[in-house]
């Protein structure tokens, strides 16, 4: 009951990591004994892999399963290799049946039918039907447990289902109401249940509802759900017939998962499974190092340009002097645009058809932003330098911060049209396009203000 | 109760503006009826300003109020200011305490007294209440009308509470538990007081509950929240009394909106007000300009780093060819290990005391990066051009990976320790000072391989 901890989790750990050391098995129990769910939770991820196997077969049984649940999904994944049969099938009777599919998707692929043969019959047909929608669907992470009611039903028929199913539903606190045919016709809220007589009619209260369907893709559905006015929205098969709920705490779960992931590839690492410093150093290398040689790949596209202008370049070595302040400035405008419409199309404030009107405003954007960077820049290298040097820097920063706006703002939209991940694709992409063709930009711009060749 | 809507948003958009045109207001009102609340949102957002007023002001009133709360709070703010006192004040009137105060952040200061002014008594003083936490805290999202339940009622007492308050309370589902001090002891859910008998005490069935204060950041806060088992928690002052509770949709809304600023603070803007169509262009461009001025500013280290070492350039212009991608790769890099570390401080996995362990993992992993990229570039290189150049790359591309991966790690730790956020700080400062070091460094391998000076 208490919130507030009494030993650091340091100091916890550092304790159960010597007594894990020394044998001393019966010490740690009495250790973990004094520390809180959340304590417990980082001292696990903290701990190296075979200790932890350890320190979570010392767990009391009631609190394993709720540490379980706060693992991340790699760890989890880690620590049901690192147990016994008989202890894995029993995490996994616990769990819900949508967290067990976030488990199993997890997993090597040959773990999953074993795990799902030692539920019981009625647990594995819940478990197998959310199993039955493509991953990364909205079916793959819905509950299959939840309370529904009949829209001829009357309000005191409905709270008899909901207080029969108390113990087993997921949510009960925003039931589908459904037609003969299993069709939704809308939801109704269990404080609305009890604000009515018994007497009153579901018709008479229910609400409409957005629903969305087990096809879907769980992103889109999670934002439906955190968006909706309930805590829960049916999620519906083709023919608009109930399967299950998608509930707001499995929605935000699903966001966190998708801004982490887009996030990561902002930044061109691969989002990690695991804590940061549970993550072995060689993970976090295969982590980056594709990116990493992709982009550097992409790069020797700049190396080639230049040596294409290496004449120019010997005749005025000046004009390397500010390479990596054209392009930098030009992979910043580029982020910015690209970065913009990212969030826009994300949150469908953007829509594909919209290309013509983004491209219209970032070349709007972009013109104006290389006008002022460029009368600043232009004007500070003619002082410093020489005139014609400063006419050289102001007009390609115009024309590079154009071109970048225009093509950061485009390419995420293109990206979304060709079905890839605009976060993986424009920030790298762009970068690297911005480079090659600024550089292009201003050595043409340098040879005819210069009059060289 | 149609989810999918007949006529598209483009169709309705283009009715509606040639309807307001033409001063046929009837026939707007009718074109309105046909359409959903979303639909409408996304109609009067991109609606330009004063045709945006003239629609909303056709809006049947029970819809109005659900497309108002649907608004990006920028939009919310300019609607206010297009419409008369008396309109305002009924909207006003209509929002949860909350919402007000989302409304009241965005809005002129001289406006918020006056709209205050129009609430009842007892409602001002539930704004005024949450109004007198700071801007960013938990208290200032956190909504004051609950149903709590003393620790030493029965179930049905507690479940008598709830069913008088059906109407007004923003939660219903997460009872706050309280001793005679207005202390909170824990939460029990609506569920566990319906799976309870009517005798029972509340003291038997009250859960531990984590709970968060009013002066907290209310990003922190949200993550408590979206964490915890129950669907809002406590918020409670610095006596651990209850003064609200934060619930699970308003914890993902400020969620939401932390994410979208640390997004576009990493791509290098000032998160947008509204959406992105709605935003004029001078908007975009002044959320921009001053990003892309200081990371110019920046950059111009890395031409006077340039002008240190134009006699080598003079003397080996192919040098020249790789500066590109030299910064590019170190950048890369840097960004990489900012990005995870970034992430890792915001879900808490990551500690400011782990400042020690994080720089030695990241320089780990960056010479590990360094040694594979450069044992690649530096064989390649020398193959194309010389050998000598090709080990001036390899070297380069080592100690460059390193020091960025290094510095992009622990950046983020020390601007969360400075208290500037990881996000705006990071990235941009990590290419500036990666480029302009690694251009040194660069040249100074080139010259000792080289033997020039």
């Amino acid at each position: 009951m208490n919130t507030t901890p009494i030993v650091d989790v340091a100091t916890l750990l550092a304790e159960i990591q010597a007594q894990i050391d020394g044998g001393n098995l019966v010490t740690v129990s009495e250790t973990i004994e004094t520390a809180s769910v959340e304590q417990l939770t980082e001292i696990l991820e903290r701990l190296p892999l075979k200790q932890r196997a350890v320190a979570y077969r010392l767990l009391p049984k009631d609190l394993a399963i709720d540490v379980f649940e706060r693992l991340s999904p790699g760890l989890q994944s880690d620590l049901i290799r690192g147990l016994q049969d008989s202890e894995v099938a029993a995490i996994f009777a616990d769990l819900d049946p949508d967290d067990r599919v976030w488990l199993i998707d997890e997993l090597p692929a040959a773990l999953a039918p074993k795990l799902l043969h030692g539920l019981s019959e009625k647990e594995r047909a819940l478990t197998a039907g959310v199993l039955g929608y493509p991953k990364g669907s909205a079916g793959r992470r819905m509950t299959p447990e939840y309370v529904s009611t009949r829209v001829d039903a009357t309000v005191g028929e409905a709270m008899q289902r909901v207080q029969a199913r108390l113990d087993e539903a997921e949510t009960i606190y925003t039931l589908p109401v459904l037609d003969d045919n299993r069709h939704v016709v809308g939801v109704v809220s269990l404080r609305d249940l009890m604000r009515a007589t018994e007497e009153t009619s579901v018709a008479d209260i229910v609400q409409p509802a957005k629903v969305v369907t087990a096809y879907q893709d769980a992103e889109s559905a999670a934002r439906i759900c955190t968006g909706a006015r309930y805590l829960a929205v049916p999620v519906v098969d083709k023919e608009n017939r109930l399967v299950g709920m998608l509930t707001i705490d499995d929605a935000v779960k699903i966001l966190e998962f998708e801004d982490a992931e887009d996030t990561a590839r902002q930044g061109g690492v691969e989002p990690l499974r695991r804590p940061y410093l549970a993550t072995p150093i060689r993970v976090l290398v295969s982590s980056r190092i594709v990116w990493l040689l992709v982009l550097a790949i992409g790069a020797t596209l700049t190396v080639q340009v230049l040596s294409v202008f290496e004449d120019t370049l010997e005749q005025v070595t000046v004009l390397a002097l500010f390479v990596p302040l054209l392009i930098g400035t030009g992979g910043n405008t580029g982020n910015q645009a690209a970065t913009t419409v990212t969030r826009a199309l994300a949150l469908g404030d953007v829509k594909p058809r919209d290309l013509g009107r983004v491209l219209f405003r970032e070349l709007g954007v972009g013109v104006m932003l290389g006008t002022l960077l460029g009368i600043a820049g232009g004007m500070l290298t003619g002082l410093v330098y020489e005139p014609r040097i400063g006419f050289v820097i102001g007009f390609t920063l115009i024309a590079v911060c154009a071109m970048a706006a225009a093509i950061g703002g485009i390419m995420p939209i293109i990206a979304r049209s060709l079905r890839v991940d605009p976060a993986v694709f424009s920030n790298p992409f762009i970068t690297t396009f911005v480079d090659a063709s600024g550089l292009i930009v201003y050595f043409l711009i340098a040879q005819a203000i210069l009059q060289i060749g």
